[in-house]
């Protein structure tokens, strides 16, 4: 193969908002795989929140950035994988490449007759996994309550919503658009949506959320989260699943109002959660997910970008909300696709 | 009897700190018991933080301050009831007042022969009984774990660091005075504790935490909140008893450090609490603190103030954390204790 392989790197720690000077595309040779590791040719890379976290640190420089991955097997090195296989490293991942080679312990064959590949990085991936945890296991919603979830259209919270009507629950979406909020009622099943961008959140709240809410499935963190918790009911239960409103700016650093009053008057329950700690039972929600998928229980929207090198800008467009569902780089055509 | 009944009463509502002109003493005709009721005679009044709540609402001028009373019956027509025994009232209370008419289903008898009585309103009371399940239920300690303490040498703080103890927990408490903190490292054996008045709280908790935080014991809330929220380990437990840090401010109002990205990276857990939530459990609670009590493996200070007139001045005392040990007004001669 003469072919390169094409990464995008971290060029220095980022300070708030990333922006594209950030990043820098460099080409190496493609890796070969050495015992029990496969060789993957990538098809889509993911975007997630998260990432902003390690991007701030000084040792990450001028390593590729990270992510899970959906690839091809090109050569294989593991008894269980053959080439031609498409495969899903969704925990970790070898990120904004367009080559990885990964131990295959690490990957996940995948179905393609089953449901698409690209949602092995989405609502049967890793968002999907960290809705289905964080809203049942952290949230424990009850059929009657109110749950309301923030950056309700994207991958998580659109996940952790309709699950949440799956369990019988009223379900109000947060989210920073007009279309967003009317996707999430006319095509999720949402009871209610509320932009917080144009809306009176507070209000608006308390007019969606008439008995209170019992569960705040929280994606954003920020003032959003301020508001939510002068709403919660007695026993309210409050899922931190992520904070993007917070990540740009170092841990300790954010004023807000204080909340504690809110958990300790409401009786309240905050917990934070990590897909990491429910490691031993990721196949049984993959395995749910998909069914629901393929079911037609459980809607998805994916917002592809085709190109490695528009990752950085798309990246930054996730962070400041311009993305519209599941946020993915396409690095070539997929094969399981008609197009 | 001629004698009246004295009685302090909300004059107005409270905006911030109390100042004595919120308050007013009283007297009326001494009540007399209905059907089911006993006519108790004030010997201790309790004085707890949790009374500023209701203090700023215009719906109180007038009444009598709330609060847990120990004394004894004068008149009884209830059936479990008699003359001259010593009972108390400790969830709810007549409060500040000389004489007070009481349904038998609220009290409890006292047995003076076991622990002294005025130990029903701190350590064998609802301070004790919010320490133990808080910290037992909410902070579930275990053996090893680091337990901070916030106003460790207050009625309930004192209890959660020395059950800690009992519960083989490192325990380090967080007091405003150099007499203080001795107190709670020399008497109560607390293994440190730091003067947050005085002392650089975050680097006195590196010292004195070196394996970082397993469970706050809250009981002030505030900057102080923010200190320790910045070293809790990952899986921390932060068990929001109190906060009379922020009792003198609206909930909702104060403006501090976010929080929640602490709760969320830690994936800990910070809960509210209330004794109310444990009320099927308060005797089994009563009994093992009188039986600690009894036997030397819990102790405590009481910061008794003689007057009932005296009690407006000690509760804003009190809330600026003049008090040192459980704050308790004393209404007359306590006939139990040798003077």
């Amino acid at each position: 193969m003469s072919e390169l392989n094409r990464q995008i790197i971290l060029r220095r720690p980022v300070q708030g908002m990333p922006a594209p000077e950030d990043f820098e595309l460099v080409e190496s040779p493609i890796p070969q795989p050495g015992a029990g590791e496969v060789l993957v040719r990538t098809i889509y890379v993911s975007l997630d929140p998260y990432m902003r976290g390690g991007m701030s640190r000084e040792e990450r420089v001028g390593e590729v950035m990270i992510g899970g991955v959906v690839g091809q097997v090109v050569a294989s090195r593991h008894p269980e994988f053959q080439e031609g296989q498409f495969v899903c490293q969704y925990v970790g991942g070898y990120g904004w490449q367009s080559y990885g080679v990964v131990s295959g312990e690490e990957l996940r064959v995948l179905d393609p007759g089953l449901v698409p590949i690209s949602t092995s990085l989405g609502v049967v991936g890793m968002p999907g996994v960290s809705a289905y945890f964080c809203l049942l296991e952290v949230g424990k919603p009850m059929a009657g309550e109110t749950v309301v979830v923030s950056a309700a259209s994207g991958a998580v919270g659109a996940v952790a919503g309709q699950i949440a009507k799956l369990k019988k629950c009223r379900t109000v979406g947060i989210a920073g658009s007009r279309e967003k909020c009317d996707y999430v009622v006319e095509e999720l099943g949402f009871d209610a949506a509320v932009n917080y961008r144009t809306e009176d959140l507070d209000a608006e709240l308390a007019r969606t959320c008439p008995a209170g809410i019992d569960v705040y499935f929280d994606n954003v963190g920020g003032p959003i989260l301020d508001v939510v918790m002068a709403q919660i009911n007695t026993g309210a239960r409050i899922a931190l699943c992520g904070s993007i409103a917070e990540y740009n700016d170092p841990i300790g650093t954010l004023q807000g109002t204080r909340i504690n009053r809110y958990v300790q008057g409401g009786l309240a329950r905050m917990e934070g959660f990590n897909q990491g700690q429910y490691k031993d039972r990721h196949e049984e929600s993959l395995a749910l997910l998909a069914w629901w998928v393929r079911h037609g229980k459980l809607k998805y929207r994916e917002d592809i970008i085709m190109g490695l090198e528009k990752a950085p800008e798309a990246f930054i467009g996730m962070m400041q909300g311009r993305n519209f569902g599941k946020l993915l780089i396409q690095v070539r055509e997929d094969p399981t696709q008609d197009s």
